[in-house]
């Protein structure tokens, strides 16, 4: 089988860490392909980012080379908006790293705890949990105050702040189980557990990995009943966006640049 | 002061009647300006089209004229995602008409009924209330099967249709108030309202509308403490994207144009 | 329009300073009134003064002078009971400071932090919050120790208090919106405001000036459909009680004047 | 020990069925002493009279003649609110028929179903039982469509009119235990139960008293640590009230004598 | 009347210790009965030892000499599975201590703290009070790291670690009354309340004989309308246990002594 | 990877079926053991047999043979407890049908209904998702009125009773995926999904064998932190019990043998 593991972001670097993790996840016979939007912001650490990746994300999917067929899709943002909208737009199964993580904690653990990035993230991570209905499980979200793309920068630094975190979230909040809270944590999960005594130390991208196996060889896929029925047809201007956009380079946006 | 009233679809007559109430709502002294996305959807019937949407409004607002600034902005989609995305990017107060439509109603009664388009809207739009933490009054969501923009082609038939939906939401399940659950039913509670016996109907842009002009009174805007602090400066590709998109007309969206 | 705004206690000079507020919150064209019990407790400060004063409010109510009309109640006290009593007995919207507060901070923010007195009024404001559905979003609800009283002997000392209550909401609870949780610290919210860096300050009796105005100017009044369907026709003995006492000061009520 | 049931309306024959009720539910050696309020409502059917009532009773206990000292206090008002200023007041323990009852239920099957007066009455009660973390448990809250003061006219219409309430409660709301809702059906739980097929029906007055003798009897009552320490010493206008009102019969009140 | 007080475990010194405070705690014409399984734990301090004791207990009561006759059983494990099964075996009504003690504390105070043996076992505590629908009113379960055993080698280091873990559960939790967390703190109530400045301290076997004497008194049972009817007919292999078994010594259960 | 599936009742053919299931949605490579326990009732209907049920299937594991040593546990039980006995006596993984059902559901649709045996079934199962932190997007559960036994009995009549009942979850209470709600539903999946149109139906076995195979295929475990860290070392009198227990068939249990 083939799973499309999508990375939120355009940061080319972390779609190949995540493909990684992938990789290592997935069982003999399956077959990884990850991507990452053609445009949107380089990394996602906020609502209006996650909007733009939701949306972009959707267009990369709307505009996948038809000759490269995926038997399941993996959503490796954290915390972030867009999987109901590939869930309504495919047929296959999709896969959400948040959701997948605090679902393999629940079944290792009596709560878990979640290590994020910032902590402007942790209200949103909660709030996903919330409406995927996952949250009273989790014991805490708590931030390391590292950015999406700090992360990758040093990772022995990397892992001493999660590590940290993570006890605050075992002795503070009574979390059994931890979940690595950003797709740029993942491949981190063994040198944490090992830090936290052997504790597990959930992964979601190797998370949604697995789980996405289990419905492809369940052959289930998403219900179409309701909630998720395929879009009705209409107009959608200048859609897909990206067979519209010139190959456009990242655009700079800092402070300044907004509308007022 | 000047509020911005943003319709999240880009049929333009939605626009003229959203802006019709929000004027017919708004004090002495407050402008209306009304607004559509210049790309995306001609209506948001799902969470596909209401993630475009999003980014679509997201995009308007980061491109919109700086010589017509705004001091408060509505967001005229119900049940609809990216109001906490406007919430980072702007500094003015931001109204959604979810929220607003189930935050009167509360002062209104004891619990409120929501009449809305379609039965696959009502999950969406329970999330939505569910995390904006209103749902706990919500005595239910219930859709009048009629789509967004049936609405309009007959309005005795959506009117029947709307109050035929609330005797069940009065009766069924105990709603002291109605709730119109689409932007595109703005303008009908006086109907509504009378054929219910003079029942408070609450249309949600006239409650944003309201709910807009009392922050801006109160010299009170978002918080940017942590949730809704402005976006980092980073990259983001193609941004803003109408720049680079041509002037294209909508494209046809419909069974088989979808990626696989 | 006229607003009747009701201080739940007798002590005259917080209805001056209450009206203040209002009058300075309300817009051009609205008119304030305010006014107090005639009897019943000069501070409300837990559940035994708290019920006293509704039955207090609702006599006031019940007796106000047929002569001067208003077209909405503010009910002034933080926490406290009766509003559902005033929804029933009136006409008019009624609009509960406790939950303006609390209904205009979420409208600011992720989540607010509510500031108040005794730390004894804690859980009564949290059961306030819960009944009325509005305690999800709620960070926490700390109280200052300076009692209803006190607020107003040193007004240094108060702003000094609730800021650095306030402080810890925002780091120890995540609150990004600051309720001021008692009647009598209205006109305090710029003065706090100013030393948490800016963030949004809500005081509850101008929000509910604010809301007041909205479902006036809406045309919408509380819904008589159940919950607060006017009073059946009944005896009811000495009612009004304020037309059966003569017109007695305030007798003590200390330590040892209980029943037993 | 000596218990005080307080019956929260006027009408001195609804107290007298409240006691003998009381007086069948207790131990060898309970007293049950019963009082009404001196004035207030002859019924309580709503919030308005629900919190003349709670002053009323608080009147009357805070005037209860010193020579006839009581150990525990039973308020036998069913959703209504007041419970909290008495346990202000008092140093003794004090139940209250609603949660009383379904405390008594839970102890004896999965979930219950209220079967009450007015339709109007069940949001109130559901809220009584959200505030006291009661409503979990609750299978639903029904209305028989009859007045408190119904009830007494026509035993046999009122045993068929809960019969059939709880009849439904059982079927549609999954009830295994039902609760009668009103003080007023105190004694009718035989009749109840054995039409039921012998499943057990509670009655708030009886699981009232049995409970205040359990506290009494291990010794225990209200804490005064936080929510009900003693009211603090301070100047309360005209109170107690009855100390001041003359001896005046029941006025009525109807349609017309409101404030506008 | 006589009650059947259960002790779940198998040491008989801890039967007599919940005997006594059972027999102090009942009132005049009550006689208890107590027992303990005839196999399983010596003490119960997790998952594996409540689930054999759960079966130890059926077993005992299946097998309760028929010349004994009881009108109530209280199992006098806190936090421990089995009640339900019992409730199903039984025609009379079954209390629960963790029940018990929590519904007698919320009859007494806004909000109840529990302090109990291990840490480890504060999850399973929490999970029982949110199944029986009464965790809402908890502030908090607290673990004192005294074992059940030890709880009786030194009763003074047994009461300044319950008296010390409830200081915070007053102060940090906000609890107004404390539950002792353990059928083996049974008795300590007096000393502990005494240290806490008289706040009413609760222990779940008096509470629970106290309710057993409420149920019997109003001559009320476990409703068998669905959730408790009795067990279908049926198959069970060398049941009851008791019958089959040998009257065997405890063995010793250790570390190497599980399955793998 | 080898995985014991637990059946938890006495009835071989139950077993074997359960077998077949397992092994048809293992992956290559995986091998099913399935064991029923050696004494207990012969199908589980109800708290009383639940508790039993869940003692036998610790001893059956706390004996199993230590010459065949397994992966990871699938307790094959619906709604029954257990399960966290398991998971503190083993090291390795423990899945439990009904929340791997649960959890599926959730990956595939908004919210998903569950169709049980027995009506007396559903507050169990609503119980146990409860405790879980499943049951927010939990629509509905429903019984079908056919015993455990009785499933196998005739296939077409259980199908049919299957998708009646679940016809009724996806029309009136909204569930957009159906869980099979009974271990000897295993293997109806897809004649059950067929003559619904082809929405996704999940047998628990199915989903729990998957989701053992992820646990193991990522190297994770059982938290050992809190909740799950193994039983102290302790006296357990006659256990294990199978050890000390004749070869004794089962003996008849019905109405009449209880002990009283």
């Amino acid at each position: 089988m083939r799973i499309l593991v999508m990375n939120p972001n355009t940061t080319a670097s972390m779609t190949a860490s995540i493909k990684a993790i992938a990789e290592a996840s997935a069982s003999p016979g399956t077959e990884i392909v990850a991507a990452e939007p053609q445009w949107g912001p380089e990394s996602i650490e906020g609502h209006f980012e996650g909007y733009l990746s939701a949306a972009a994300v959707l267009d990369r999917l709307a505009t996948f080379p038809s000759d490269q067929p995926f038997d399941a899709l993996v959503m490796a943002g954290f915390g972030e908006p867009g999987r109901e909208g590939a869930q309504e737009l495919l047929d296959v199964p999709v896969l959400d790293i948040t959701e997948s993580a605090a679902q393999l904690a629940m079944m290792l653990g009596h709560s878990y705890g979640v290590v994020t990035t910032l902590d402007r993230a942790v209200p949103q991570i909660r709030d996903r949990l919330l409406t995927a209905g996952l949250l009273q499980r989790c014991a805490g979200v708590r931030g390391t105050g590292l950015g999406v793309l700090e992360l990758e920068e040093d990772q022995e630094r990397t892992v001493a702040a999660v590590v940290g975190t993570a006890r605050r979230a075992v002795e503070e909040d009574g979390a059994e189980v931890i979940c690595l809270g950003c797709g740029g944590m993942a491949g981190l999960q063994e040198k944490v557990s090992a830090a936290l005594g052997g504790m597990p130390v959930v992964d979601g991208v190797a998370a949604a990995v697995k789980f996405a196996e289990a419905a492809v060889g369940l052959g289930l896929s998403t219900s179409k009943v309701r909630s998720f029925a395929p879009p009705r047809p209409k107009a959608i201007g200048s859609w897909p966006l990206s067979a519209h956009l010139p190959e456009a380079p990242g655009s700079p946006f800092g402070p300044g640049s907004g509308p007022r």
